[in-house]
């Protein structure tokens, strides 16, 4: 343990909060293969405001989700090829969000969607069901674009 | 809507989830800003049997989550450095998992977050306090490795 320095607040949260969860963790979670039940890939930004899992009532082992800066399509597009070829998801969405620091204002979100689904459905090592969505913070409320 | 197909199961399913989400909204949470309350920032693989905010008591709006295939810190680094510099994050924690299928049976999990973190630690973009850790699939519980 030599290298580990003083564990920071956070650190000290986190571990607190974890030893929770894994009382409390279900005996039938245990054994949950590696593969989206679903065959669902959720990507999204990094945004701290958007809890995908709480917000999409998606259960534990059921969805992919890749998150990076502005939900990137582009950046993604290696784990969506991952995801699907070993782990045979088949269905893909995108959801962006309200008040995306990476999107400078007066930038129309909808167009950024409209733009990442058509650089996937173009993409030659990507298949299956592709749709686009808008997540406001505000509300929590997600919105199809297409 | 000419453009939007029937919505699959999987959609509907969300949709369902997502207005009950946004009946509980709390009040509280619609103003939150966009900069983590936590100044925290997690990398972690796309797997679907780690959620992130349930496993580590993450409150909405208190952390960035960058997840790809792998928890691939490399891939990362565009996010973390706009987290770090847009937004004030100050804290990385690199969480990779057991049963991961981006590393072969043999590979020691425990060497490839010390490399992540190493190579975190010297991108002359990345700044922070950087951790690493493994989550476990089967238990729920984290460790802490560096």
């Amino acid at each position: 343990m030599a290298n580990i320095p003083d564990p920071s607040q956070n650190i000290q949260d986190i571990i607190r909060a974890n030893k929770e969860y894994v009382r409390n963790f279900p005996p039938h979670d245990r054994d949950l293969p590696a593969a989206p039940s679903r065959g669902l890939l959720i990507v999204t930004c990094m945004d701290a405001r958007f809890h995908p899992t709480s917000a999409l009532g998606l259960a534990l082992g059921s969805t992919h989700i890749v998150r990076n800066a502005g939900g990137s399509a582009e950046e993604a597009v290696r784990s969506i090829i991952v995801s699907q070829q070993a782990l045979q998801t088949d269905e893909v969405l995108l959801i962006k969000h309200t008040d995306c620091g990476m999107y400078p204002l007066g930038w129309d979100i909808e167009q950024e969607v409209l733009r990442d689904v058509k650089l996937l459905k173009g993409h030659p090592g990507v298949s299956g069901d592709i749709t686009g969505w808008i997540y406001d913070v505000r509300t929590g409320a997600i919105r199809r674009i297409i």
